[in-house]
């Protein structure tokens, strides 16, 4: 794929023409209870609501049509993944008739596996911590003559994910809001660098903040670093979508300057907010989709008198988890 | 309010404009999985994502913006509800700054009792099935001189729910699909009656139908005879939004030319339209909000080779019966 390098404001309005048709423009969802209780105002983005239960099929969309578009004989396509990017992509190689192969770790959620699968995609389980996905994925690619499409180190998956940012300014502006900050959920920190190129130019003045699980807070200690950062152990959160081992080096490039702070909540946070969208957004979140509103529910980031929208990236759950979140 | 003529096309649109700003633009959502299983396309409306948790936000805040039009210094108003048209009023309420007494009854979800009084309302309880909520109410409007909004035999409230037509036609035209039939659950008829008004406009080739809790299928009996029947009972469903006695005088005279069927699925269905909601779309439904979908899966309708838009009315369920969908 592309050398990588930052993308532009341009490839995220080329993303959204892409996405058009395919993706689920999703609205922004407000409490006034909820509302009240906090004493400002939260708009949550909910990209559970998104084709294939979360955003990334934003990036993997506009990546693989994208792919298409410069050679139409595409053979197929691979990538790694925990889950998400695995729906994401499988469901997008599927609309277009093309092979998916996906790099998944043994301990992803029996939801997100048996759905990768059920696109038609071919699974390959490693041992997440005790082997390299990414080294996996390369000699697969090779092998096989197939295309990889990374979770976030790929600057047409950082386009599709600004969608969500444009987005935001779009309905921010239609509801006459003074947006004082977004809070994205971070992986590998393609959201986030998606939605800073979009606000830079949409909403200059809002700042934007990651949120991230415990013991996976990466990308805050690289922020204050300055430097990227690595995680202890590979393994350990409810978040599964968020267990990443470092930011991507391009994303980390394009959030290090743009990014205000990286937030950080427990997975006790993300289960009581999971309870929280389900009283009041009437939607459901996993535990890494509602780590942005976790944040605020903790005090990490104070919403008093201020307007801010969190995004609520994924949905795919298993009824287990979702139920001891039901029933805290 | 107005004497009970049915309201037009015109209506609608004045409907859309007042709540262009208020209401949430609910996109149409499709589970390419699902579709596989299904044979068919299945679209759904979620409206648990609506301000208040249910559609029925449209209604009641297009009926109180038209009363404050025409009267400036409304004092209040009232309304009897089980539950979502009462979050609806308050809500809508609270937002003109306006009182709002609700009459409720006494074995409505305490989800729904806490929420409403939160908005700010008065509730008011009354006996289901031994006590008359019309009676209640017209009584109280008169002594305190608030002003009843009817929850479904009113123009101004149907005219607000047909904005789902609206938006579905819109939707549909957008995504280039032929859309074969549209299912909305039904209590009283308003939110058919509006959407019937939409169809018959903008998309006249599609049929629509409704969707009931068995002993609680008085429009589909209703539809059958030609003239309106009664439930036996007033207890005894899961589907609490829609245990309304008999259709509306107003809601029946639109529905009854222009609704093809009336559809039947008992709870256990309502249980299972419920986790595949939370499977496939990640929403919160309550049971009566699922029972469009019900009609699908135990076939009452059939989806194959079509595809059929389901309107998903309300979200607003205690945790409990939310596990016991979850875990069946």
């Amino acid at each position: 794929m592309d050398a990588p390098k930052e993308p532009t404001f341009d490839d995220l309005r080329q993303a959204q023409a892409r996405l058009h048709k395919q993706a689920v423009r999703t609205p922004l969802l407000e409490s006034p209870l909820l509302n009240q209780r906090l004493g400002g105002r939260l708009l949550i983005k909910p990209e559970m609501t998104q084709k294939s239960g979360a955003f990334k099929f934003r990036g993997a969309y506009n990546a693989i049509t994208a792919l298409i578009e410069r050679d139409p004989d595409l053979s197929g396509v691979i990538t790694y993944s925990s889950g998400n990017h695995a729906q994401g992509v499988a469901l997008s190689a599927a609309l277009h008739g093309v092979a998916a192969v996906i790099i998944m770790p043994d301990d992803a959620p029996a939801a997100k596996i048996a759905k990768t699968r059920a696109y038609g995609a071919e699974v390959v389980h490693y041992r997440r911590g005790r082997e390299s996905r990414e080294e996996i994925g390369e000699n697969l690619a090779r092998e096989r003559a197939l295309t990889l499409v990374r979770p976030y180190d790929e600057p047409l998956v950082i386009a599709g994910q600004g969608t969500i940012g444009i987005e935001i300014a779009e309905d921010v502006q239609r509801l006459g809001l003074t947006l004082d900050a977004v809070i994205a959920p971070c992986g590998g920190g393609g959201m986030s660098a998606g939605i800073a190129i979009a606000l830079e130019t949409l909403l200059p003045d809002t700042a934007l903040y990651t949120a991230e699980p415990e013991d996976f807070d990466d990308m805050a200690r690289s922020l204050v670093a300055g430097a990227r950062q690595s995680n202890a152990s590979e393994g350990g959160s409810i978040c599964d979508a968020l267990m990443t081992p470092s930011p991507g080096e391009l994303t980390f490039a394009i959030n290090r300057h743009r990014v205000k702070a990286g937030l950080v909540a427990s997975d006790a946070d993300a289960l009581d907010a999971m309870a929280l969208l389900f009283d009041h957004f009437k939607v459901v979140s996993e535990p890494g989709g509602a780590i942005s509103v976790a944040t605020i529910l903790n005090g990490a980031i104070d919403i008093t008198g201020r307007t801010i929208v969190t995004v609520c990236s994924g949905g795919n759950v298993d009824h287990e988890i979702f139920i001891r979140a039901l029933s805290r």
